[in-house]
């Protein structure tokens, strides 16, 4: 039985290094993990009185493939020493969804950057919003992809075996995660 | 002669708390405090494809006039922990202009929100955000409005005095903190 | 069977609001769970030299406390919006220890202050500690403890209701979470 | 006339990598910037109880010679995410004292690890400690010196030239800053 996961991704240029990262992350995935990218390019931007007209259709849709997914995969990029705005945008529509999408869901988050740390900023950013939400966030392996511009090259593969091997051990490890808390659910809650 | 301050709020909903907390802080402003609100919901979600066509019209103007202004105030709600995601979207575009406009600025932070904390955890992050736009943030007193549902009335009105006090005394040392940033570049810069 | 909770309080104050807040934990805590503090003032400040000589006793009797418990409970004044130093610094020794003592255990997080936040800064900074430690640390509820001297006594009895009832609710969640982690491992780990 | 800086390391160790960068720092000094290490490993763990009997000496001494200098430097290590809880201990206890040491100075910081990150982590918590204690912090060039045990040699001292480059231009901008923050000062307060 597979586990299927739903991805998020920061950056909406179509030549990321994240997005290229991803795609890596579902090609060398274990078997029995799918990866899907979910887009949130047309996620309006937030505003409290949109929503009370009714949510975006491209909102629904997100929240109803999370919540139908077995776990999350956060793919961000470090803008301003923080997550992209529009990251942060779509969680921010999300959360107000009924049903909350990312309650008690496994999530795991990596990151890649021009820089040397990798996102590091960002993603520790994205665990403090994460507590409000109530998934469960995988601690570690953490993934974070520094100096990635010479770690992909111009047609976006992945160059670099060590990143490859990390990002291996990553998947791995959540696929694990993922497993357990949906075992501890079964047991626990019936569901 | 008199400081000029423009303001981004991070909340586009017309009745927000935000926004009436930026009226407020205009219209008690000291003397020779002009704030003025630049609108961000125009503003489309950050995509480095599209930056590389131009920058939309509404980032330059709001590039522009940031970078006339004597300070600038960010006016934050916190959603999910943390600043909206329209805040940081318009923040992620302005930081990638040429002459990027927030560079050695003063800049205070203000934020309301419904529950106990005031918006602090939006505010720390966004301390941490304007690290890397190097401007010269102010550190107190810091002004975050907990449970202000209570503390604005149906018309946005501030009802409660001990806010507006506090509002006032932190708008009395924002201008002291501009004049003296723009002191020191005057002496040491011979801007 | 009962739960057994072990406690570190970061403030060594004999009247600190902080151990009040614990003390009253362990008075209303459900049945089933037991909460013991565990002192933490003979911890010397950490150093490597001194640890290549062996852990102090001090250290080593913590770790294997809190080895030997099913949950740990954090409990954290705020010294200049982050964790106590003498609260760090004991985690800086139990992390180092063989077998790291943190690791894969439920956690908790409690704190109280005289400010208006509660100790909400400390607690965020603890949290992104915590990532590297790797326990399971239960998102909600949240339990922070705003203008604290006005809802103890000069006894260090708490006087406030709603504070008592948020801690009750507080302390059946982590029962809960504790039983649901170790079911967890059970299942899987056979642990 | 000299630029008199005093140094917090937060690692006791003897052959502690920090230690190494600061003298490293202070050899490289630019001409007038004098750099004087502070020693904190006889602080005791804060506790207020002892604080109301009164300041231990160190702590005094600690104080004062902050007060006498033009700025502050601290050189932090990473100790599980975070400043380590030696440095964060001292900054417990100076934070108490009157007359405030760490107000309206500048202040710079540095660090150096054995991993990836060069003490990101720990920075950014320091970071927003400062803020409560309301010095001026200089916001870049920031340094991080990652895989720091590879660029020292057995005698602690630095054999990477990058990182040296970076050091002293990390201590020039130091150096301008100082005298930037004294001349508003002294423009504007009359210091």
């Amino acid at each position: 039985m597979s586990t299927k996961i739903v991805a998020l991704v920061g950056s909406l240029r179509q030549g990321s290094l994240n997005r290229a990262l991803l795609r890596e992350a579902a090609a060398v995935a274990p078997t029995g993990l799918e990866i899907e990218l979910l887009e949130i390019g047309d996620v309006p931007l937030y505003n409290s009185d949109v929503q009370a007209q009714g949510f975006p259709e491209v909102v629904n849709r997100l929240g109803e493939a999370i919540r139908q997914a077995d776990g999350i995969l956060l793919v961000t990029p470090e803008y301003n020493y923080s997550v992209s705005g529009v990251l942060k945008n779509t969680i921010d529509w999300i959360s107000r969804l009924p049903n909350q999408p990312f309650s008690e869901k496994p999530v795991a988050i990596m990151g890649a950057s021009m820089g040397n740390l990798g996102t590091a900023r960002a993603q520790y950013h994205l665990r403090q919003i994460l507590v409000f939400l109530n998934p469960y966030v995988m601690n570690r392996p953490e993934i974070m992809v520094p100096s990635a511009q010479n770690k992909f090259d111009a047609q976006g593969q992945l160059t670099d075996d060590s990143t490859r091997e990390h990002l291996v051990k990553f998947l791995n490890a959540f696929q694990t995660f993922v497993t357990r808390v949906g075992a501890a659910q079964s047991v626990l809650l019936g569901k």
